[in-house]
């Protein structure tokens, strides 16, 4: 099996947060706020913000949302006032976020 | 705002995957072999494996699975053979895993 992810079409943007628990309420809103930017971009599809069920998980929100294309994607988060959001929280709040675009490889329901 | 997870019913298991790019067909073909077990069981949904379009981003591979209940994923996850296999995959891979359960808080669609 070599298993690669498909060249063209949506893709998944996945972003996991290291962040404290105590500090999930604020830095929830102002995400809320940036999620509202994207809703309006170009090729936007879908979003979900997951929160762990546990404060003790490693990662305790994890955002997976759908896009048109990678490209889409790279327009939309270079937006200046969605940058600058960005590092507003940076500096609020002790976060680490690894973001990165992926498509599926294996896929199966019940 | 204060987002909580609500405290029933059906829950997202996610599970990320930091691990090198040349150990990635590889691994997905023992992972690919635990799912199968996974689909099996009670309560299981539906699963998307994604892989990362980029050899650059940490973690290269992110589960993203459905499931009815907390309870439903524990009882899967406790499996033998499952852990055996687990087990395996860890002595094989230079591979750290953060699996938690979670729900969404926010979501939104195009």
């Amino acid at each position: 099996m070599s298993e690669q992810p498909v060249k063209s079409g949506p893709v998944v943007f996945i972003n996991v947060f290291d962040i404290a628990a105590a500090d999930l309420d604020a830095f929830t809103a102002q995400w809320e706020q940036r999620a509202e930017m994207m809703r309006a971009k170009p090729g936007f599809r879908a979003f979900h913000l997951y929160r762990a069920l546990s404060t003790q998980a490693r990662f305790q929100l994890v955002n997976v949302a759908e896009w048109d294309s990678e490209e889409a994607v790279k327009a939309a988060t270079s937006d200046e006032r969605f940058q600058a959001s960005i590092q507003q929280s940076a500096a609020q709040f002790d976060v680490s976020a690894f973001p990165a675009v992926y498509r599926a490889v294996l896929a199966a329901e019940a």
